[in-house]
């Protein structure tokens, strides 16, 4: 990739760490935390997704605890939260939910291009990129001790798993990396904004 | 050890990553969690002690992520669930406690002896042997939101701890490794399968 | 540092360790979990900041695992609540919260300082240093199922957020590392204690 790649690569993850750290705020403030585990929460929220797909292929540490900009953009999203709750909460129905389905797209794809790049099977690098999209919605959950919501309610974590199967077929399958991952991850914000709007779900057991 | 041993410790190691799955996969449809969910609990529940093992010991990537059949193996147990979800349940208070001890003394087993290899302090060894058969089990219980059973009923946790305690000093005293496993391993089933056929307890406090 | 200061910070952080493992296994008994449970609680709560920190900063095996005396240290925690409960009991309200302030502050400019020695960017060597002081707590609520409470009550990881800023500024400003560690350490067990004391709370939202 070339370096202008690279700067709005790394401007799209800050942009998705915004978006994923304000979720988390939010969610703190529902479940009647007070400012520091706003913080905690807007921080797992951004940043748990890619520190344990990094502690699992072995990139220690975390590219986000390596780059200070990615915990200030937490903080940042925390800060949001906390003096500006009630407009930001007025938006979390419509705009948010476009702007987390742009967030989940770009961790998946990042996630997957990342453990694709350190060699892992591409079974594995499928897993690792699904992970590295809900595992922070999966530990602010755990948290607030809930069962994650991604286990148990319609199609998120499902769209970043087709996001990042599609990413790694089409790279296996010789397409240039940035064509793999537009692709993957426009199925990925494809799949989740029509579920969303259409509340597809998925079954539990079959015949039952 | 020899060729023949390593493909039987593989075939072994498969077994318990699949009857681990499957139960993962059973609490999942207990939970009311959807197809998703019930892929992430027989991830975690087969895989999860082994990866907090290599995670601690610094094998990264843990060795379920580097051989994708372990991924593989997980996945056929949730699809098992997924497809004969009564079939199975019906089997889930007989055979099932036969093979879960199994798989419990196969996981504390191998993960003692992985510790050992990693010359960890023989105190050290048993702790992790003992992570490695229940950690899978702790992590789902905490993705349910509940209070992992290992650390609140009969004796499932002591089985695994007795078992890597013994394989340690046994080997520790200078019998062959694979003796030394065997001891563990069959104090571990034993222990665990008369524990459940009796109704044994561990006792909360001294004197209450 | 000489010799001298390494004997007395070793056995300041067994101390620590202590007092978090006996935290630990009180909170076991009030969950009602067996005498397994109440190891792995004690384990957990006293180890499991530092695990979690020196995971981050790919230190592993942790020091924690690497020392046998850390694991034996939080055994003993363990067994003085197993077999002497009511006593500890008794003191759970008074010295404890001295003692736990202590052992607070310990964690956290311990943390910190190695973060710091790790070379770690100076605002994620203060959210290391948190995390080794709030770390153990954190696990042993998420074990037993509960929101952490570091999370929604009064002035907690706020001492130890505010100990770790304090001690890396006067770090980087040029004070010797032991000054700016017992700075650090001061203002968080001083904060600590008189939040306790004068019911001290953070605020949830600003303006609601």
């Amino acid at each position: 990739m070339t370096n202008k790649d690279d700067r709005f690569s790394f401007g799209a993850d800050i942009a998705g760490t915004l978006v994923f750290a304000i979720e988390g705020a939010v969610a703190a403030v529902h479940g009647n935390l007070d400012l520091m585990g706003l913080m905690v929460l807007a921080f797992a929220t951004a940043l748990g997704g890619g520190i344990i797909r990094d502690l699992l292929i072995g990139d220690v540490p975390p590219a986000s605890l390596r780059d200070w900009r990615y915990g200030a953009t937490a903080f940042a999203g925390a800060a949001i939260v906390f003096f500006l709750h009630r407009p930001v909460e007025r938006h979390m129905t419509g705009e948010i939910v476009i702007l987390d389905a742009a967030g989940l797209s770009l961790f998946a794809i990042v996630g997957t291009q990342k453990a694709l790049a350190f060699r892992m099977h591409p079974l594995v690098a499928v897993l690792l990129g699904t992970i590295s999209g809900v595992g922070g919605g999966t530990v602010r959950d755990v948290l607030l001790a809930q069962v994650p919501t991604v286990l148990r309610s319609d199609v998120y974590a499902t769209a970043a798993l087709a996001g990042a199967i599609l990413m790694t077929v089409a790279y296996r399958a010789g397409l240039p990396q940035i064509w793999a991952a537009t692709v993957g991850g426009l199925i990925c914000f494809s799949l989740r904004v029509v579920s969303v709007w259409q509340h597809w779900n998925l079954p539990r057991v079959l015949g039952e």
